[in-house]
């Protein structure tokens, strides 16, 4: 029998998302969180399919499953299973799915490397206040307070760990050791439009970007809108716009940077009064961590200027900040060379979200793999990846296994 | 015994403005709505000072209060007793007071004028969703579907009046017939900083701005903070944001035009989400109405392009509109030699604000004096005018009414 082509390996991803998708804890949306009902439904799954790959299934303290084959250093390839509240079914499950498909045809293939294939189960942080805590648990980073965050029933994670039948105290067996971990490689919707624009299927990941999160607070003087003239107003809400269309121009000042306000209040908030006091958020993202603090400052910088200039009052709140992970440059290549084997044109792109890959990045040399999404939609049902793209990951993830095993052999 | 000078009268006014001053809903802020307990105790205390005026007391279907003095066509001089919630002192009360301490002087001094002092009770809307009911029932233009309104507690207009030992079978009663309203005058705080800029304690408003009030609606494309790139968004918020400054450019670039963007809502409205929707209101006010209807029209054409050229989709819902209503230009004259009389300099302005005096004007001419507030603030604990402040006022009053009473006898 032929090996299948990428046709066929992208029937069967696509009947493998299907199986997962009705796996929800909502009848009409996707809701699977991490350590519910449907986590376990999703994980024994992906047992099943792991043992009818030829693998050896385990599950660790956090439910993360692991279906090994091979023995020494392991090639570790994986995605989680867990969504966000109304999710796609596409986030997650491709690359796990893709990660067993492709287990299961290197041994039909009786290629010699060690690999294994893991379904992580806290990647998205919709059920507690965290995230990739099952790939920081494999990599021998499990912060031990995420134990006592606690989920919106008022459960903490250490009561769900027990109501799911573990042991909190086991934790620390799920780390690999350095020497056990070859690499790790990812594959994952883009949950972005570049791929879709420049009209190829798949990419090599750069790294995952670092973050800057703060809230600005601009105070000026509330008023009566109807009495105030124009030039005796210190209207904060104007000052704010400003400084937000100036961080979107410093973004686009920046290679590769993108900076987003998400959330913007202004108060007292009514048709007829000037606002006194507007506080935004601003989100910023970049895989050069200096860069990134440089833009940081030069929005300060600029947002003080506007202020002075309508004499409003200007503070910042920094409450997130993660620096870039970049991906292993060799493994990079290898991804790029099996895509290119395809036939297909090996896109380089940073990402814009977190993965499991920046925790597992802590363990091993890490990389990761991107296939175009419609729209460059995730994180909503309207998420889709075609069968098409699926096969040609899959058929790719294939490729890049032969070339690590041929190159570590 | 010498008529009292203008140190003597603000010193009335002060004493009447703090015995108003307790009369409140709640202990610790102003509140002191229409048709309430406390309505209720200012209009008795009203008519206690109207009596002591040598006034006849009546009160009308709306709880407002009448001291009439002399025979044939009225000058009605007024303001009303009713606060916002958490309001000032003198934004209503000074005008009453004001009207019943000129009454008195103009009846020691025996001069002979006809004059029909009144204390409204719904010049803010802050009990049910109408304004200016009591001045409208005198210039016989009340909405009968009005009394339908419902307050916060789900008493009607027509139900709060029955509690109040009304009748509303008798609100057309209250209506002047227009051959016995010779002309009404207002003193009201100015809630703006353009007497205090001016440095002169007393104004003469030359109309009540038109306003045009709508909501903005800005669709664009909502997507991952971290994976759109900056030149593939189509971000609702910087649209609403380049929106908001044209308003403002907009209001500056026309003649005594206000423009305020006071609300703004941004849709999902999450740190890591570009915002797909943004929602904000623009109110423009402006003494012109063809000026006014132009710049409504301008910012809609530069809110299209704006939107256009960030290929967002953009929509305006008018939810508000009333036309500017100019003050009688010979009571305007007569009320700036007034102020000059007194040494003062009548700044001629407009009010951004609505007033009483506006729902008069359909009744006769109408005309208004503005007295000095401290930083503009008004609808505030903070809202302040001096006792040397409210005591030109009440002179500036005397004058007019002497100067009106020698024009008509």
């Amino acid at each position: 029998m032929n090996s299948p082509d990428a046709a066929q390996l992208g029937k069967r991803a696509e009947q493998m998302i299907r199986t997962l998708a009705p796996l929800s804890s909502e009848p009409d949306k996707l809701v699977r969180l991490f350590l519910s009902k449907e986590h376990r439904q999703a994980a024994d799954q992906a047992a099943v399919w792991m043992r009818e790959a030829g693998l050896d299934v385990t599950e660790d303290a956090l439910g993360t499953v692991r279906g090994s084959m091979g023995k020494g250093p392991k090639l570790i390839i994986g995605s989680h299973l867990d969504s966000v509240v109304d999710g796609g079914h596409y986030d997650g499950p491709l690359g796990v799915i893709a990660a067993i498909i492709a287990a299961d045809e290197i041994k039909k293939r009786g290629i010699d490397v060690a690999i294994d294939v893991i379904a992580f189960g806290d990647e998205e942080g919709s059920r507690f206040p965290s995230t990739l805590s099952s790939s920081a648990a494999l990599a021998g980073h499990f912060e031990p307070h995420t134990l006592n965050l606690m989920d919106a029933k008022g459960l903490t994670f250490e009561q769900a760990l027990e109501a799911y039948g573990k042991n909190p105290a086991d934790i620390p067996k799920a780390a690999y050791r350095k020497s056990e971990a070859a690499a790790y490689v990812e594959v994952h919707i883009e949950q972005g439009p570049r791929l879709e624009a420049a009209n190829e299927p798949l990419g090599v990941v750069t790294g995952i970007v670092g973050q800057s999160r703060w809230s600005t607070t601009v105070r000026g003087e509330a008023g009566h809108a109807g009495t105030v003239p124009m030039n005796m107003r210190h209207d904060a809400l104007l000052g704010a716009a400003e400084m937000a269309l100036a961080a979107e121009k410093l973004a686009r000042a920046f290679k590769d940077m993108v900076a987003t306000v998400g959330r913007i209040e202004a108060r007292p908030g009514a048709t007829n009064i000037i606002p006194g006091e507007v506080v935004f958020t601003v989100d910023l993202r970049c895989m050069d961590d200096a860069e990134r603090r440089r833009a940081v400052a030069a929005f300060e910088k600029e947002a003080q200027a506007i202020a002075a200039a309508r004499k409003l009052d200007v503070k910042f709140q920094p409450f997130h900040a993660i620096d870039a992970t970049p991906c292993d440059r060799r493994l990079q290549d290898l991804l790029a060379s099996a895509i290119a084997d395809l036939g297909h044109k090996p896109l380089r792109l940073s990402s814009g979200a977190g993965h499991d890959a920046q925790a597992m990045a802590k363990l091993c040399p890490s990389a990761m793999m991107f296939v175009r999404c419609r729209g460059g939609i995730s994180h909503n049902p309207a998420e889709f990846t075609s069968e098409a793209d699926m096969g040609a990951a899959v058929a790719a993830l294939i490729r890049f296994i032969e070339r690590f095993a041929a190159r570590t052999n």
